[in-house]
């Protein structure tokens, strides 16, 4: 990251052979910069063209021009960073898009670290954290539903809400200062039950919206799913089906152990993280222990059990076992009853005692609709309009929310309690400061280096 | 390729994951297709933007936003393809930039095909076909001669110059024609001394422009190099040498044969395509045998052989033998002395019948400047100015213009030998086919086909 008040430039499309190349300049000196190398077919001055009017003209590099580009200049604090930017569409050879990138740094720009741009619209107060964090999850989103939730209106919309919490709070607080400060005089303009009541109603708000997390994480963050049950019961086939197209574009295949084979898959609205495991079968060989151990520690940490069965085959009593022990963990199961385009042998009362039992196939697709829905149901609020209303979707967001409530609890206690307005003046400005490290009004490097160093260079 | 008359979509950036795409749509309809699923923050109708002034506003899908988009209208005849033309600048989320297309298409647009933009742009007459071909150079180009040779200021050139050439063809068969129909009449504008200097001149300016492919296919095309050598003489070093930095992105390892390892490098200005083979030596073993006939055909298609030698050992009558077939090959051979940073032992006088040794070091990288400046002086005019002077590029221009010369030669002869004008109008009409051919405004689609093929989607 480059220092504020220095101009820097990247390429901001992806790398490789394209149609056209997007390279943006920001910082005080884009224009100036710009215009050392871009000359204009009208014969015009680069900074007499008025702000967002696309221009043709041609690059200049080592006294020759290398690439004739459109140029549009957006200047500060109308534009994405908040600074002077320029943008060159130039066509899309690597090499080309390369010296275009190296004529711009010649001429006195600095190439523009991973996110810079995006880091450099929220120091100019362009972007709150939250929405720069919903920029990121825009450039990785697979699922239409997490494109929802992070696009404009929703982004926007969350900012708002946070912006709304804080601004409360700060109105709250300066009636407690005045409290503080002048006790015996009547400057307070609300009553200490008005107070309270206010309080109160930022914490129900704060509740309301800590609820969000729950389908911002399904939908954004990704459920983390194992997939469980003997070998020989479909269980790969309905990953590869659970899996689909998409696989090629999400799948991570992580490690060499045969148990940890991941994917990440939009299912409906919500994304599975989803791990394929070696099962649960009492296993006396020592390498097979030791994956039927990691199947544990997997399952320990996931959210959702899918347990597959083979629904032509009669239960097995090493399946009632396993069955037994995946209660044991306290996690949501679905019962897959696999193969379900075959006669049925299993014995369904057996499975009376689990409230989700599904039948599927992984050779037809059959009950996978049932399935998403189910998923949904569970792990979404489906009254919440996504891509419309205030909904928190990283774990981040929700630890500085839940901070903010924990301090705010504390204050309306002590207030309520009668205690010196001090006492709650003062958990009152840690809530604050939660939310001021939500939304990025004050944060620390690290937390922004965090979110930051997932970006692509040119974002 | 669509027919002309639809409106085509595609994203014009590189795949992959990025800060921005760009993603355009072309046609008759482009204006009223993105209106249907851009809605501008300024609340005003699409239409009602300026021609070239982005504008801000939200892509709509199935009823939601999906992204905030910077939009840009370009008006026929006013735009790259000739053709009413939006540019929408999205974030460059894999899935959210397919979406936006997605909304295109759902819109009414058609998914463009490979070069189909510069396509459009052809058949509207806002480019030629050696500027096309240009085009689809820079997005390829691995040389900053390359990227010179196909920037604006040298394909427009050519274009005109081509363009010139045309007219003067035309004209001048206007004036035959006159002599045809009205003969007793003094209607030509020129005596036949003069037509004869004027299809003198166009010869002239022919040949002149021809031998410009020399230079322009050492650029553009590259050389077929051979590197040759005994093993263990440093040609596998000299050849990474050469290859250096570049090798990662202009690497083409073809096949599995160990003779035919191959890469394009740039020297210079010019690109050289580098064979590496197994040499010449006399081999028993049949499979080495085919190794070295490989080397041969190799050798009968190159036009350079850089011949290896150790330096530092002194010639053995096999590298005697050696040499003496390299002679007959007939084609340019430039003798590298490797290893000169060791004592030397080699006799040079055994080599005086060359014309060109060089001592070269792949350790160090000694004499490979020297080599440069020789290859560029053996393969280009140093005279021509590229980047600002018509030079053709490509074996078909070549072609092209050598029949069009052909034909015109013929007309000369005749018309100078005082046969019919007829005979010489025909001619005429002959070279003027190929003319319109090289430039494209009469060129049969399988040229076209050919051309475009080799551009990707969205340019």
């Amino acid at each position: 990251m480059n220092k504020i008040g220095t101009t820097v430039a990247a390429i901001s499309t992806p790398p490789g052979k394209g149609g056209v190349a997007l390279i943006r300049v920001s910082g005080p000196e884009a224009i100036e910069i710009v215009s050392r190398c871009v000359v204009l077919r009208s014969g015009k001055p680069l900074c007499s063209l008025p702000a967002r009017q696309a221009a043709y003209g041609d690059v200049i590099f080592e006294g020759a021009p290398i690439d004739d580009v459109i140029v549009t200049l957006f200047r500060a604090p109308h534009s994405y960073t908040g600074e002077d930017t320029a943008e060159i569409s130039c066509h899309g050879g690597i090499l080309l898009t390369k010296t275009v990138l190296t004529a711009l740094l010649a001429a006195g720009a600095e190439q523009a670290g991973p996110g810079e741009f995006t880091r450099r619209a929220l120091l100019s107060g362009r972007l709150s954290l939250t929405e720069a964090e919903a920029i990121g999850c825009l450039l990785e989103a697979g699922s239409t539903a997490q494109i929802r939730l992070s696009a404009a209106p929703a982004r926007t919309e969350l900012a708002r809400a946070l912006g709304e919490l804080h601004d409360r709070l700060l109105s709250l607080l300066s009636t407690l200062y005045a409290k503080i400060d002048y006790p015996d005089e009547d400057l307070a303009d609300l009553t200490d039950e008005e107070i309270i009541g206010h309080l109160t109603a930022i914490f129900d708000r704060m509740q309301m919206l800590r609820k969000t997390y729950r389908t911002g994480h399904a939908i954004n963050e990704g459920i983390p799913t194992v997939l469980c049950g003997r070998p020989n019961v479909g269980k790969s086939s309905l990953y590869n089906r659970l899996a689909g197209e998409e696989l090629a574009i999400v799948t991570e295949l992580a490690g060499t152990t045969r148990d940890v084979l991941s994917t990440t898959l939009p299912l409906g609205s919500v994304m599975l993280r989803l791990f394929d495991t070696a099962g649960l079968r009492e296993a006396s060989d020592p390498v097979e222990q030791i994956g039927v151990s990691r199947s544990r520690a997997r399952i320990e940490e996931c959210e959702l059990l899918l347990a597959v069965l083979d629904a032509s085959q009669p239960l097995s009593d090493e399946d009632r076992a396993w069955l037994e022990e995946l209660k044991g963990y306290g996690k949501p199961v679905i019962l897959l009853l696999n193969k379900s385009d075959l006669p049925r042998a299993i014995q369904p009362d057996a499975l009376s005692t689990f409230p989700h039992v599904l039948p599927v196939s992984a050779a037809t697709g059959e009950g996978l609709d049932t399935l998403t829905a189910l998923v949904e149901q569970l792990f979404t609020d489906e009254t919440l309009r996504v891509g419309e209303e205030a909904i928190l979707s990283s774990a981040r967001q929700y630890a500085a929310l839940s901070r903010a409530q924990e301090h705010l609890a504390t204050s309306l206690s002590a207030f309520s309690a009668g205690l010196p307005a001090d006492a709650a003046a003062s958990d009152l400005e840690l809530a604050l400061g939660a939310m001021a490290e939500l939304d990025g009004r004050a944060v620390n490097e690290e937390i922004i280096a965090d979110i930051f160093k997932r970006f692509c260079v040119g974002k």
